[in-house]
């Protein structure tokens, strides 16, 4: 018996809805009301007046529990405000799978970082279309699944990978070298996020770093954006650049790069996973 | 007659009090049932809980005025909680008096960025020890007076210094190559802001170039932070860095520099100037 | 009588040929034979071997003269070896002309940074599509001329624009809000540097800053490049980029953007009168 | 039998000597005369006249071989200029010793980046003082010796180490928490770099983070150097910094650091290896 108190119930609450007054006190007064202490508040409205309201209060709650709040909440604040609202425990770390192609780093670096408890998540599984980077993976003690897809096979394949991954919370291409169709989108049902190896909107498509020496530009960069079904066209949820010159060769700029694309998924998955990530059109608002 | 309705005031709200529950609920509520809609609102505790919580709101207020509201919130809400408080009208520019020695270029860029609006503030007077700049601020219409600061005459030269900047808001030290006094800095009463050609702590004190380049540093920078007894440790506002290698010269360093302290010094004044700079002791918090 | 000696002449000597062995030696030896000392030396080769060659030399002449080397370089190294090249005396400030309609940032930096010498240049003349800009360039001692250009007297307009941009080495696009023609660009007959204000090849055209707040990217940039006949497709000679983030409007972007399109545009035009910057096909090489 | 030719060696030669007319033509001749190409050189001298020059050339030798070359540049060149020179196999890779202590990150960036190529080096041995990270590094087939060190055993400790170091071309102390002494130093006999969690000069010994965090600062840094005997003071390499503001708390800065400790590390090491970097008095070049 340890005699130490039960931590506290921390809370990420996530809303949208036509901007109005009063909804920040609304929200504020209801928390209050229900024992829970506001640890941080972070708002935006699209515009001054008329445009759409977002809301991240992150919260601790002492007693009481999280499925009564949202209950309370739903009825007494979503519902008279026309809210949409995401209520989770931070204590439950997201459920991530991992599509990857044949190139390590980005998958690495996720692996790493979450074995070492920076990336409080919880990998189900890698889903490969080569069996390349088995090897890699399984010291982490995650499952690795070869799931090869060709133009015959690509939607028996999307079907298996949508079954391998049923029950994540969100997906991440870790480099993972296939369009995603429609109809996987749909079968997977969760945000999917995707590092692309440019600053978008520069350089869509396939092998940006040659596009980027054949151009000559100065500095090359890494977006991480949610998936949509149109290619390297989703919302932007990161992005970063560093600094080239006339002497990298495209080898080069694939080497630099790679540094750029793992931290900017890093980052990308870190900020999702603490629901900091909103959509908002095409774009993104990040908390 | 144009028949435009009078544009809504815009107050900000600062407020600092010992971190308690309830604080964002009480203060959103009086806003509300003020008739005020909050635009933003951002806050910061120091600790998970018993630290200080620190939160600033713009709000836009329709009717009513900010006297009324400042002595109903006095009473209502920081009293009670035992906060201090600053209620700032947006549309009242501050006042800025501006402290140089003979290096131009901190100087002509707030000059510039307030005569093309960037900048909302009124420049009430710009002091010099030297008189070199005299011409190049003229042309801005804004009043430039010679000071001579010798070791004997300091004390006179402070006093009338002071004199010169009563009334200000706040004092900016672009580029002022003259230790500020206890008696001058109680004399002036308001926040004073430095630019240092170094990212502090590193290279504290004379020829932080100079110092930089014997040290052999691959990066160089600039600090804006508020000025202290203690010369060069005030709370930092802003810092920015730029790279250099050993090709650079202390004059390139200085060069390169430049444009990193007009950038840093222009952005902590902007911050400033906004209300979004809070003191926490000998660092700050910038919303 | 000062008594003190002459100073070196200091060249500037850029060659461009097909690579092969011992260029550097011979380069090298001629320039030693010569009596001149190398300062430094940069070269670039496209390719391992079979590639193009450049290379850039600044070497201090202590007596004799540039157009004698000239010569004598032309005559027996650049015809041998098929070179092209440029022999310049740093001594010499390129004369610049420059282009502008109503936006002031970038030209105000180039006018002040080349007032305290920091850009070592003679402006020759200003030319404008508009008359805004007349009391700001006036102070600095530049002729200003107002050209207006409408879609019926381009071609005259133009005309009268080559006539006053005659005789200078350069011709800078200080945001130039039109499209420069083939003829034109004949006609001028010098290198023309334009700043676009997005990192292209992103963003192209009208309206930058808008495009990225729609597509909701997380930096935005500004590029310097050679002004070529297809709109904004010129070889990049810098670039660079600032962190932006949902809270910033478009007019947060333009002014964010302000600060890094000024000093990108500083730097190509530093780099471009120093005898850098070669082109290379679509891109530049920047020594 | 491929019949495919022998590749070329590709030599890099490093120089020292005090600066005179005619190196630069007296080296690429010699190597033009020995039947090598120059594909790239790189030069610098700390004074216009009268300073101390610096030059790399990397050269291919399609036949013969550096031996001999090394020796005729000896007695040809290097003795008439008074140089200092080595002369290096690109081929040929440095053999890399690690001493680490019980922190991951910089130890895993290298050694990923050696096993996937980007890092041409053989790693002989990762000692370190702590036994927790064996299982880290034995996937990666590199031997690891754990060496207690406490106050009372530590010169025995370091004869250990150096015995375990000997052989190697330089020692890469990747977040090793123990000062080298004066013995240690010269037992080992090669260059030994180490990576500081801070942008010196800033923060120097120990809990940089925190020392960050109370200074307030707005960007925190790694600087990769020389370790000599002065704590955290030998000649830098690299630096870099990151952004940050005031919700960061130390674990963050010590989070967001580790990114810049482990890129600024390799690049450091990277250079290194590849001949670039020659120490300066306190300082460093970095071709």
């Amino acid at each position: 018996v340890t005699g130490s108190p039960p931590a506290d119930t921390i809370g990420r609450l996530l809303i949208r809805c036509a901007d109005r007054q009063g909804i920040v006190a609304t929200v504020a007064s209801f928390l209050s009301a229900s024992g829970a202490n506001i640890l941080s508040l972070d708002q935006h409205a699209t515009a001054p007046s008329g445009g759409t309201y977002f809301q991240r209060t992150e919260f601790a709650l002492p007693s009481g529990n999280l499925e009564n709040l949202r209950a309370a909440f739903a009825s007494d604040v979503a519902r008279p405000f026309g809210m949409e609202f995401t209520l989770t425990d931070s204590a439950v770390p997201k459920r991530l799978g991992i599509l990857v192609s044949r190139i390590d780093h980005c998958l690495l670096d996720l692996l790493w970082r979450t074995q070492r408890g920076e990336l409080d998540v919880a990998i189900d599984v890698v889903v490969s279309n080569h069996d390349d980077l088995r090897s890699a993976v399984e010291p982490f003690g995650v499952p690795f699944v070869h799931v090869p897809v060709t133009e015959e096979t690509k939607p028996e394949a999307e079907a298996r990978q949508a079954e391998l991954l049923r029950g994540v919370d969100v997906v991440v291409l870790a480099r993972y070298m296939q369009v995603i169709s429609r109809s996987m989108l749909d079968a997977v049902g969760v945000p999917m996020i995707n590092i692309h190896h440019s600053f978008l909107p520069a350089f869509v498509g396939a092998s940006p770093y040659r596009q980027a020496k054949e151009r000559g530009v100065k500095v090359v960069g890494a977006t991480a954006h949610y998936v949509t079904e149109v290619l390297d066209d989703g919302p932007i949820i990161e992005q970063d650049v560093v600094r080239v010159n006339h002497r990298h060769t495209t080898a080069d700029l694939t080497r630099l790069g790679a540094d750029v694309e793992r931290s900017v998924l890093a980052r990308a998955v870190l900020w999702h996973c603490e629901d900091r990530v909103v959509r908002d059109g095409d774009t993104t608002i990040v908390f």
